[in-house]
């Protein structure tokens, strides 16, 4: 019972994490709205659910948990399934409510998918590492604010030339939402993300051995 | 006395929302300033005022504390009165300045209208609650901007399938400022405001009980 | 000299507050920058030094200190002069380096000056008032935050129907800068500016009473 | 092996401010994104990796820590070298992407560059001494926002007039982006940078002596 409240946690922090991805993509306007709604939607779930549930909404970020200590290897499965099922679930509620991002006519080019993906979800599990699981930055307000920052600057910095989605759950509810039409970039950036985590999980127990 | 010092900080804090909604509907450029501009004034109420009355500013925010068991139940309607009071004197004040926000010519659809509001009305009260009501999270810094950042969020996501209120005295106030002339519509957004609001606390109670 | 420290620091942040406004309107461009860059100019500033001279960088704020009993009354003077002086020798460099904001062709209606100044102003010494100077909130992270986005809000709400100054330091630079070229709106400004500051010093002493 | 841990978070986070520079600059839209995005990137780097290196990511914040006393003298050039190595590392993989910003067709006038550099090192290096060094505030949760806000802010104020980079370790990657084709305005730059921040220590010193 215990563990189905950080599974659900984990499901309303993914639907409404890819509900605002839909949602903006919609009906928003161009350029700084979608960054900025999405990373500011990722921060307040983080704040909220944090203390439950860790507050990953993302399965490369349970990884690098993982690979850092700080999650069970056998909590990995479930707490994916259900980041999972809450993203899919926010795309079907999306189309329901007519809306369909077109899928990108030019297909990206794979360098920039790996490289855009790569780095800044190994940025993300850097920064949820070292502000959220370390013993010498514990009780800080500022985690969840540097969490959803970091979405925020890695859609501005490289949503151009790649998803963007620096998480499979939001990389496999983009095929629901239409966002992205392609199983095989879905699939590259699934693996992308789940590299740029377990390569977080490792830097972060160099850098804090004894 | 001491009732009344809470119910003017409502009052306070919910004019300043308002008349932020109004004025920048009335005055500022479209996009991405009337969402950043009222998720912030709330946020800086919410800091100001959390610690006299726990700055809700909202009657859906104020019902989801009783269900949760932080605000007695009989505060509820004179809560609920002096925030509604606070958003209709705002709007009556943006009325004065000569700014009369267009009604929007196609009404919205009811299917986005009762999705819009409960999804993001019960977004804000589960930070809220979680954010500020708990006392895992007691003595933090950053309910203030989790909770004005969801309101945010739901504008960007869903203003524009809803009047993205998320707050029955921002719904009725809507009525006195001319961005919404239908009554029927109101009164739909109040109530799935204060249904979103009263499952988000029965949600809370369910994560946090032993 | 301990004076000094204080007075030095506030010459120090109204300076890079005039500037940023002053730079802004001169080399940025319309809508959502200039409000953003000023709020976040004045945030880092009361970081910065709000623990040596609490970080008022406004003489309105500074009376608002005196009213509430956290500043003593003989030290307004030479804050308010400290303040104006950093505030008009930004003005001049911003003008050397060849920036000259027009002058509003229209001048601004009376009644849209005196409710945006003062609602605003107090806003803003409310804000400062509880999140900056009361022992129930004290070693919070968050009143900068709140400080500099309460400036923010006010410049999204009511910039386009009064100078969006709540501060006489900045009111009266303007007249150095050229975004105002009337005496009269100035005097105006300050005014209301300060009859606002002293009555939020009012309703936190009200507030906070036992 | 403790050094090596410092100059790899350096390295890191000015691979990742620059990185943000750069692809903000040849994918993001013109206006507010690019100064957000870099401003942002900069808080996250800070707040991560603050308690291991100190977060610099900068000679200039560097040089500022140690004529302050935050950090020992010898250890300023193997910082310097880490954080221009990111930089330049970061501005080659932009370049690799395919993206080649445009130098600036009319050079930047040389009273611009001077003051806008000096300004904005100086109010950087001030906000991190006083936010991240002083014993005073030691704990809080702001440091990060304040200092990438401060980054933020002279991005809009004065990044129509010089580079805007605040940083030695920005201004030579920019030679590598192509940002910049000027190697006397990058060196101007890099003078001006060092200048501010011994400034800032001095004036730190002053401020916090007994």
């Amino acid at each position: 019972m215990e563990c189905f409240k950080k599974y659900l946690v984990e499901f309303i922090g993914a639907f409404f994490l890819v509900f605002t991805i839909g949602a903006t993509a919609a009906f928003g306007g161009p350029g700084v709205i979608a960054p900025l709604a999405i990373g500011f939607a990722l921060m307040v779930m983080v704040y909220a659910g944090g203390y439950i549930s860790g507050g990953h909404y993302n399965p490369a970020v349970s990884l690098a948990a993982v690979v850092r200590g700080a999650l069970p290897a056998k909590e990995w499965l479930p707490y994916a399934v259900f980041q999972i099922l809450g993203g899919v679930a926010a795309a079907f509620v999306v189309n329901l409510l007519g809306a369909a991002p077109a899928c990108p006519a030019v297909p990206y080019d794979i360098c920039g998918v790996i490289v855009g993906e790569v780095l800044f979800t190994f940025a993300l599990c850097y920064v949820v590492l070292l502000t959220a699981t370390s013993s010498k930055t514990a009780g800080n307000s500022y985690y969840g604010l540097a969490i959803g920052s970091t979405v925020m600057v890695g859609a501005f910095a490289v949503g151009g030339i790649c998803m963007g989605a620096f998480n499979p759950a939001v990389a496999i509810s983009a095929l629901v939402l239409g966002s992205c039409c392609c199983w095989k970039f879905v699939c590259l950036t699934v693996i992308m993300n789940l590299v740029a985590g377990a390569l977080a999980g490792v830097v972060y127990k160099f850098l804090n051995e004894d």
